[in-house]
Order: structure tokens, then sequence, then C-alpha cells
């Protein structure tokens, strides 16, 4: 098994406005992708769709401003049976988001590929929440020929 | 034992020019960070500085355009003993850089926190090579609490 680890810190005065950007739809279409559908509230299915695919998510676990947690039920099948944790914290000034994509069987390249790429992703998080603006796919920052 | 795993695509002709940019100071100096010195020949020390701190890395291994190979023999603790590897392969139009940190004896926050800092400065050698243009600490993109 290998994860995907990766922390940003989100400039704020509290967890509130980093959960709501992962709780609700207008909040995931403001950073992952605009192309977002779905049920967020816990055991809801939230689709999110991108120009090369997408991925549905399961909602298994909500903790009001410290955790989000997605099930992969749909998507490339080095995805499926995954899990996204998303864990809120706070430092002075900062909320602090631990991020956690587990439980892939093997560290193929399409795993580096995604580990950027969520990198660039939290960024698109942080920015969102501190400005207001994201960027979504589809005008995500590109990172190879993979996009 | 945890890994980071990253993956880019530079857009260039060859391999060549992110060799360059992983196997000499001028190169190194333009992405990850303005201070670096040392020997970056096979067995040489590079020592790369930040404000934060820094790392002192043995180049353990060289296979011109395909492989990069450093020994972390100083810096914080979680870093000694790791391994960095840049792995270099060619796509249409494209050098693409898959990156391991390996070695991590526990997946603790700094972990977290340097495996996207990690993309950042991928993405900053990508736009050395691409554009002339990196942006190497103490200039780098600050993602968090921890710079």
């Amino acid at each position: 098994m290998t994860d995907i680890h990766h922390r940003v810190g989100v400039r704020s005065s509290s967890t509130d406005d980093v959960y709501a950007a992962l709780t609700t739809i207008d909040g995931l279409a403001g950073w992952w992708t605009t192309d977002t559908h779905g049920d967020p509230e816990l055991g809801g299915k939230i689709e999110f769709r991108f120009p090369q695919g997408g991925f549905d998510m399961e909602v298994a676990e909500l903790v009001p401003g410290e955790l989000v947690r997605w099930r992969v039920v749909d998507g490339p099948p080095e995805w499926l049976g995954t899990t996204i944790d998303w864990r809120l914290s706070r430092t002075e000034g900062f909320t602090i988001v631990r991020f956690t994509h587990a439980g892939w069987a093997e560290p193929v390249e399409f795993l580096d590929h995604c580990s950027t790429k969520w990198a660039v992703f939290l960024l698109s998080l942080k920015a969102l929440v501190e400005t207001g603006t994201g960027a979504p796919a589809p005008d995500d920052v590109a990172i190879s020929d993979w996009h």
C-alpha cells in the first residue's frame, strides 16, 4: 500500500471556510473542478468531472471543522476503493490541512502524477479561501503531458 | 517506510536541460535555493541552504540524461539517510521527471509538508527549464506557516 500525503496552511480566522470549501458543491467547484455535482452530505455521492475523466466520491465521514473523508466509488481503476482524508486544525492565523490519499495498491507512475496534481489543487483550495478565487479544472495548472 | 512521489513533464527537446538543472550548481540554484554550493560530481557533496535551515546531499549516482540520486548526509533528523531519486525519460515534446524521496521512517506531519513543498519546487524546476526563470528560495512559493 502506498499513500499520498500533503500539508498546506490556509490564512483564515477559523476552520469554517476550508470546511465549507470541502463540503459544499459550490466550494468544491471553486478549487477542484467546476463540473462538480451531487450530494455532499454524509453518505451522499459527489461526482467530479474533468476533461480527462472523473471520480465519484462517497462522503464516508464528516466531523464539522475537523475531518472530511471520501471513499472513491467510481473512477480510474487505481483509485477504486482508495480513501481521501482531509484533517483540519488550527495554528496561529492558519487553518492547517493535512491531506491523505490512502490505499493505492502499487506505487505506479499515475500515483506520482496524482501526488503532484493534488498539491496543485491544494494550493488552489488555499487560494480560493484566501482570495476568493481558486484554479479549478478546466482552468487548472497543467503539470505535464497528462495535464 | 514512507516515500514521497511526484511526476512533472517539462516541455523541452531532450533530457539535457533538466539533467543540467539537477547536476550543476547554477542549475540547482535556479529552482531550489539560490544559496547552493559544493561539488555536483559523483561522490561530491552539495550544500543547500534556506532561511529555515538546510540539507547536505551526497551525489550517490549519476546516469547522464537518465538518473540523479542524492543521499541526505546532513539536515533535519527526518531526512538523514533518506535518498532522493530523479528519473528522466522522454515522451512526445516532454522530458518526464519522476521524483522519489524514499526512506522516511515515519509518516510524520513534516513529511506531508515536504511532499507539498517538493511539488512546488518541481514546478519551479519546470518553469526554469521552460522559461529560464524558476522560483528558488528565498523567493519560493509559501504554502503554510512552515513556509
